[in-house]
């Protein structure tokens, strides 16, 4: 029996759980600390109460047999897609078929499970900084290479830099599958649709495939950023799209995405979506029916008010870290359009060892910009996802610490 | 950019999917007609009361910023892992660490998800009838070969036949990855603590792992069968279990099962547990809280207690189906340690055609044998996951077509 051999060329484990060794350990060390979690990008508000209510409603309907529901549809209910396809794209001029739009239990493992569907020999480009996840699983199923001087010899590293503004280059040599995802993490740097539209034209003349990650939507605040990479032309023939209730709706406990895969994408003669289809009818069995009926409940007009409620508090805490930060002399980016600040490092401190400098001295947990790639070195990211008081007392300590 | 071209290979759409378009075709041209769906192993009785009251309070918990949860521990918390440990292990004499049990999303998202942690260089073996999942998720992945009269060139099967007794002979040849589902879908047939120990030290012979599927049993009746794999002696080198809340709990809508990867199974120097935990920290992002709580309380003593009277209602359900053939003349397979039964057609009709037949003329939907494999030819799979009253029906127009 021979294992998948790909599996022992990634050296450390996931970078969250590294973060979450450390700061358990600090913690159980120094009890007497409080420690302010501003690493993860996990939400502390709690979910808005007409999902609650929708919940509630389907746990009861779950211990009646006359509307009690076994195995969801795989692909989600028709009234969840429906919701979607409504609200999340029509509102904004584009069009698609509910068939077109399967529901998960959230976009990580979409993201993930995507490659499943792509030949090993593909080319693959990523930002750099960028998401763990799109790295890891290619070095999994082999498309990575092997990894020499921090980088896979086999991907194809986009740098978004101060220099470029956080925005990745067309790359010089072809690329087939290529992340992008905007708002940004861990940058929370934007695109607009003038730049987006570049590389829409870019994969259609090169019949790459665009996997757009649009996890973070719901924080733009600027009109020439767009929601959905489908509200740029020609998008439908060359992009799918993941996008989350974690961080829209306060999800991340719940577990729901859904990932957009139009059928006018087609490579080699097949149609993309058909094959996702086919993978998630046969290792997926869809997602619980309390957790679509939550779903669907973001996008009641009760439930789009107390989202944005919700939304607006986050959106505050990135305004206070960016503020906050750069009074104190930092350099800072993001949190316009974003729940992220991108902060350099003060002095050009390695990121790693800034995280322990704040762990240790001020007790405040970020996340090192080295952790998302070689060019996030000397960066560092803070959420807004902390309460408004936890993430008013870590500017403090910040201010306290680095402005004295 | 290209496709993962084995997914070609698999010409028609996954088995329940072709199964669920042929019944709603019907009834959509026949709406006057009473369709009773025995074909799916899908639940019918409402969650018990105690895993209601359960998720009641975890969705008013995730109301409360002090209560609230976001991402859940992506191997399942610990509280659900140690209910698990104690009640379906360590009461049968099985001890494990909580670091080798996986909670997830359900058993057929791991039984599809497993492949990722092998090389596509490994032999499978299934039985055969068999789960369709194990052999369509090694077509995608490469390891199946090609699709040639009627089974495909790299798989070995296993028949599970009247002959055998329903129980899988040792393959002549190496095998490396080994599938076996016991209580076993869609045979309903058991396997004994002695025939399994030949399995057990035929793997830990050739090197092999078992891939344990023992969703079924709560099923089971008879003290020789074992409910876990790990009660056979040397399992733990050789065998990755899968659970599922679904046919125990009647979770098939809410979403939870687990596996368990003991420490002891290393292969190749590497602990397979290790490759498990790091492909669930990557491409997965853990279970649902409330669906986490409701799994908890299935091991509360009001929670066993309700959920031993769901399956004697479905185990009822199986003596009815079983009993009202035999009386009829069918001849009948299964039932005693399962919620299926799997008949034998009449005059050997196609199990297709004895599909059609079923449901054009008594309108009652079963699983064709042939969909399970080649040797399912000839054979149809009931479930009695239907309600009391529709399964005593679907019985009496059976009796009623075919006794007269």
């Amino acid at each position: 029996m021979k294992i998948n051999e790909n599996f022992l060329k990634i050296q450390s484990s996931y970078l969250f759980s590294n973060i979450a060794k450390k700061v358990n350990a600090y913690v159980k060390e120094n009890p007497e600390r409080t420690v302010i979690r501003l690493g993860i990008g996990d939400v502390t508000r709690p979910l808005a109460p007409a999902v609650i209510k929708a919940m509630e409603k389907a746990v009861s309907e779950m211990a009646d047999e006359k509307t009690f529901r076994g195995y969801p549809p795989e692909y989600g209910h028709d009234w969840l897609l429906t919701a979607i396809n409504t609200n999340d794209y029509l509102s904004r001029g584009v069009k698609l078929d509910n068939s077109e739009i399967f529901v998960s239990d959230g976009a990580k493992s979409d993201c993930g499970n995507i490659g499943d569907i792509f030949s090993v020999d593909n080319k693959v480009a990523v930002c750099d900084p960028v998401y763990p996840v799109y790295v890891d699983t290619n070095v999994m199923s082999g498309r990575a290479g092997d990894f020499e001087s921090n980088s896979w010899t086999n991907i194809v590293y986009m740098p978004c830099t101060e220099e470029n503004g956080f925005l990745p280059e067309i790359p010089k040599e072809k690329v087939d599958i290529i992340y992008l995802c905007f708002p940004n993490n861990p940058t929370g740097m934007a695109i607009t649709k003038d730049e987006l539209k570049k590389w829409v034209d870019y994969a259609n003349a090169n019949d790459s495939v665009i996997l757009y990650d649009s996890a973070y939507e719901a924080y733009i605040t600027e009109d020439n950023v767009p929601h959905s990479i489908y509200e740029i032309e020609g998008a439908k023939t060359c992009a799918i799209e993941f996008r989350s209730f974690s961080k829209t709706a306060g999800f991340t406990g719940v577990r729901c995405g859904y990932t957009v895969v139009p059928h006018e994408l087609v490579r080699g003669n097949v149609e993309i979506n058909a094959l996702w289809a086919r993978r998630q009818a046969t290792k997926f069995n869809g997602v619980s029916y309390i957790t679509q009926r939550g779903a669907e409940a973001c996008f009641t007009e009760e439930g789009k008010k107390q989202i944005r409620e919700i939304i607006a508090y986050y959106q505050k805490n990135a305004r206070t870290i960016y503020e906050g930060l750069k009074d104190c002399g930092f350099t800072v980016y993001g949190a316009k359009n974003s729940p992220y600040v991108w902060l350099k490092t003060p002095e050009k401190m390695r990121s790693w060892d800034f995280f322990d400098l704040l762990l240790n001295e001020i007790q405040v947990v970020g996340t090192p910009g080295q952790g998302f790639g070689p060019s996030g070195e000397g960066y560092f990211r803070l959420t807004a996802f902390g309460s408004a008081e936890n993430t008013d007392k870590a500017v403090a300590r910040i201010k306290e610490y680095f402005c004295k």
